[in-house]
């Protein structure tokens, strides 16, 4: 019999969960500093709810539940939506979320069936205020986990959808799923394509290179407004507000960032560690969404792609639990354990010895897991005392406990 | 449409979730005190491996996945089981997960579709020093939420099934599922259901008046070496231990307590908040469970009841967010950003007006959600500094950042 987790899911042991932990909270800490509440909904949505937004491909990767009616959500943003219709909140309103998602794909190398993902979103807000704040939050999260400030590439939708327009009318559909595979496929690759759905080549190539010309935000601007004034307004008012969060984030204008299919309709964005590492978070406005589930709002969402950063993150040393108590003959193990006791009051996790060992065996079995021992034995418990040993360096001192606490606290 | 959760389930909005993530919290914390270790795994299990387990009620109550094979965890032991069956651990084991759990019931008040469990369970210990670490851990966890010492109520497999055998042999486990239902059908209904399965009415009134007589643990200790003195040694040797935790846990002995048709095989216990607030943890020794699983080895656990908890628990007046950063003029929000970014570096929460409201609107807004607001006008722009109101007391002073930050932080 198979005792390992099913297909595309994985256990976490104490180190890996550790780990995991301290980053989620780490992320959690900066959302809560930048003002957002954390909201948790079921596991399970109705596949009515879920199917309002998913499209055929994701359809195809629901975990649908016994009758079909429910399914295991694949994403964080349809229950906000769902909420939204549902809850009155006073607005602008902002949430973040940290949970597990799932999709029944084929899995690969980096994408498995349950997987988390963090979201942050401002319901409410018509402002590209919004967008800011989330680029910023989102970017200092990032850094908090230990990466560098990442790079922000920002778009509109509008000026893409214009270009696309522009390019050739009707078809604007499939020229942005071109373009979304542009980095992938490469320019030629691209233009060929293009050419596929009727796009004359010399308008592709002459558009390709107008929209990757590495000629600065400024020059940039100007082209985004023979497409869009609004967009390039906004994304103008984007890359004000952004050095006033912080002079590290860095923001490019790239006008072939598509970021999927999705349901976008004004700016987006990809937040970047270089061309190694990829994109770590993305997200844009999405308008339009929520009046499919009831109450239209204005809605601005970014999400961290938490799992990729987990991946990416060094293996931390986490710190070993602090002090093993040790008793020196088997009856002094209540006296042990009133130590124990003494040492957690004061905010210190102590283990003692569960398995009745002899002290050469506790301490060999404290070393694995602590960084301090302490040793409760007759001088000891005459002194009211104990021996505290570093474990490390093996120097050891006869200690009051509360001399003892105050030593491991460093 | 129905924008509502599906049933049986919950969403938890900000304020309920920062309640919950307290407390979450707070558990966590007391585990990792004792030295329990964090370990997660997946939301799904196949059903070869979670049939191991449940019984057949709770077959029935599996949230199945379309292809059948797999279902939604019912508990946190089952996959605690598979992973120490396909993992090498350092024993004893200390593990704590604080996660949900989904059963297919019909939801009645308290009972839920998709409900959290906080287990702590220790792998690889024969000696009962494990279940007197997990009494005591629960009890502080219970107590750090802000309830009292819980009482605890202890009794030993052994001993109930003593008892049943002695009664009438060849029917013990009816004679235990009459003996679990006694508290809620009074002794009387007891007797009768007893007799109806050949026992003698007076032998069966002899001992339920045995099993309740308030006699202390003493001499409940004596009445327990007759029908099984390993059990009787074992529950000694807890009653011995737990004062050495903590003079707070109050122990009674009860031969009465079942703890249900669960896989127990030593002692069991259950903690209570008193006969209205009831049981709100419970667990036992369960060393036949880990062999179905692969590795057979000695396993202790609780269960803390956190929704129960929660339920029981005061709404928390939780702190409101720190300070929202007005700016006078909307010329001004660039400023307020740049004094918001201040603030949070000095790890306080601070929010802006994303919704580009003139100043009173902002300071209505801002009372509804932080205690202070720091105003950023003209006079406070040449200044360098801001103008920090109090909300809940009206008193303003014109500060710099970080006399600000000094004074918001208390």
């Amino acid at each position: 019999m198979d005792f390992t987790a099913p297909k595309g899911m994985r256990d976490f042991l104490p180190a890996e969960m550790q780990k995991r932990q301290w980053a989620m909270g780490r992320i959690g800490g900066v959302y809560q500093k930048f003002g957002f509440l954390p909201m948790e909904t079921p596991a399970l949505e109705t596949v009515e709810v879920l199917e309002k937004k998913c499209g055929e491909e994701i359809r195809g990767q629901l975990f649908r539940v016994d009758d079909g009616r429910l399914a295991l959500r694949f994403d964080l943003t349809v229950p906000l939506a769902r909420v939204s219709s549902s809850s009155m909140f006073k607005k602008p309103f902002k949430r973040y979320c940290i949970a597990p998602v799932w999709r029944r794909e084929e899995p690969q190398k980096g994408r498995l069936r349950e997987f988390y993902q963090a979201d942050a979103d401002i319901i409410g807000c018509p402002s590209v205020r919004a967008e800011a704040e989330l680029i910023a939050c989102a970017s200092e999260a990032i850094q908090e986990l230990g990466f560098p400030a990442p790079v922000v590439r920002l778009n509109d939708r509008r000026i893409i959808s214009a270009i696309a327009s522009r390019l050739i009318s009707g078809k604007e559909g499939e020229v942005l799923r071109i373009f979304d595979k542009r980095e992938k496929i490469g320019d030629a690759a691209c233009v060929e394509m293009l050419e596929g759905v009727g796009v004359k080549k010399e308008a592709a190539k002459k558009l390709l290179s107008e929209l990757t010309g590495s000629s600065g935000n400024e020059s940039r601007l100007k082209l985004a407004e023979i497409y869009s004034k609004e967009a390039a307004q906004d994304l103008k008012e984007i890359l004000d507000l952004l050095p006033e969060y912080s002079k590290a984030i860095k923001v490019e204008l790239d006008f072939s960032l598509v970021r999927g299919l999705d349901y976008y309709t004004g700016p987006i964005f990809e937040l970047s560690l270089g061309k190694e590492m990829g994109s770590v978070a993305g997200g844009g406005r999405y308008d339009g969404l929520l009046s499919m589930y009831g109450q239209g709002d204005s809605a601005v969402g970014i999400s961290l792609g938490i799992e990729r950063l987990l991946a990416l993150m060094k293996e931390r040393e986490f710190e070993k639990q602090g002090v093993f108590v040790a008793n020196a003959k088997e009856g002094f193990y209540g006296s042990a354990l009133s130590v124990a006791a003494a040492f957690r009051k004061g905010g210190i996790s102590a283990l003692t010895d569960l398995n009745c060992r002899n002290l050469k065996k506790q301490v060999e079995n404290a070393a694995g897991s602590c960084e301090w021992i302490a040793i409760v034995g007759e001088r000891e418990m005459k002194a009211a005392k104990v021996t505290l040993r570093n474990l490390k360096t093996g120097k050891e001192e006869l200690l009051s406990i509360e001399d003892a606490a105050r030593k491991i606290m460093g």
